[in-house]
């Protein structure tokens, strides 16, 4: 699956998208999810703005600031050390059981891609079904 | 599998249940966990009180404080902003691998479930054996 | 797979080994790594010396510092409580894409396992191959 983000911490919702790729599965099954690069990552969370655009974002400026001087800027002459120690923090890797079509999340647990990058990217989720 | 929980950060020892469910599998194979719901979380530890009730419990209040203001709270006027932002950054999946009927899990690494909720909760893991 | 650390947050790159083992597989499959132990994780990163000898160190040390007071060390008289609760925050688990014996991770993207015990250890990482 392709998606297009903004970068700097915008948050995708996979769940539609997903959804429709299992929809024909009858039966259990598990869907794995795997985001290629070092600067996003993938979990689950209820996508509302509060949350997705303002809390997440807080919460990681706090504990790894965007503007600390980070040994990876310096190496590479870039800016996004962050990005890289957000992304090992989350993880690329995600399983998701479904049943008859349909994901067993909760009612508001919807799948997510976060983008720690800083500037737009096309990002790559791997999606393998199980079953 | 159903737990009920007290929320708050309590963690439940799912190495116990998960051993009965997998003892009569021969040969090798793997077990996916996979949490229901957006304030809880999979992961492992030693399960042992300093770690279980103190160690983590302070961690995670000190780096996702539950006093601080969420939009998440002012939007939905709930309490439970931290409880989302702590399950989404440790995660809802996880996967074991097991042999003859046994988890290949560290001497003392259990399999264990956080629910950050702000009160008891009925959680659902649910458990798949790929063998 | 077997691996020497040195602990005190090594982060040891799993990909050269990983590759080896899935570079006779044809077709597409599945991964999954398992490390057995309280103390260690795995993720991915671009294993560039300046993320991984410094960046991560310092994030880590500044969240979850050596030098607080662990109830954990406390009852076992041990050194090692911000061991146990980086690895918990990290996650034991992590399942990678691979296609006609290649890995699918990104360019830069390396699999790691990271060593947050104090002493130097021997590591257990329990690959599982899904085909």
């Amino acid at each position: 699956m392709e998606f297009a983000t903004e970068g700097n911490n915008e948050v995708i919702n996979l769940s539609p998208e997903l959804s429709k790729r299992i929809a024909e599965f009858r039966g259990s099954g598990l869907v794995h999810l795997f985001v290629a690069g070092s600067t996003a990552a993938l979990s689950t969370m209820e996508f509302e703005p509060g949350l997705v655009k303002h809390d997440l974002k807080a919460t990681l400026q706090r504990l790894v600031p965007d503007d600390l001087p980070y040994e990876h800027e310096a190496t590479w002459n870039d800016d996004n050390g962050h990005s890289h120690i957000r992304a090992t923090m989350i993880g690329p890797s995600l399983t998701i059981p479904f049943s008859n079509g349909k994901l067993l999340t909760g009612e508001y647990q919807q799948v997510i891609l976060l983008d720690f990058d800083t500037r737009p990217r096309r990002r790559t989720v791997i999606a393998t079904v199980l079953v």
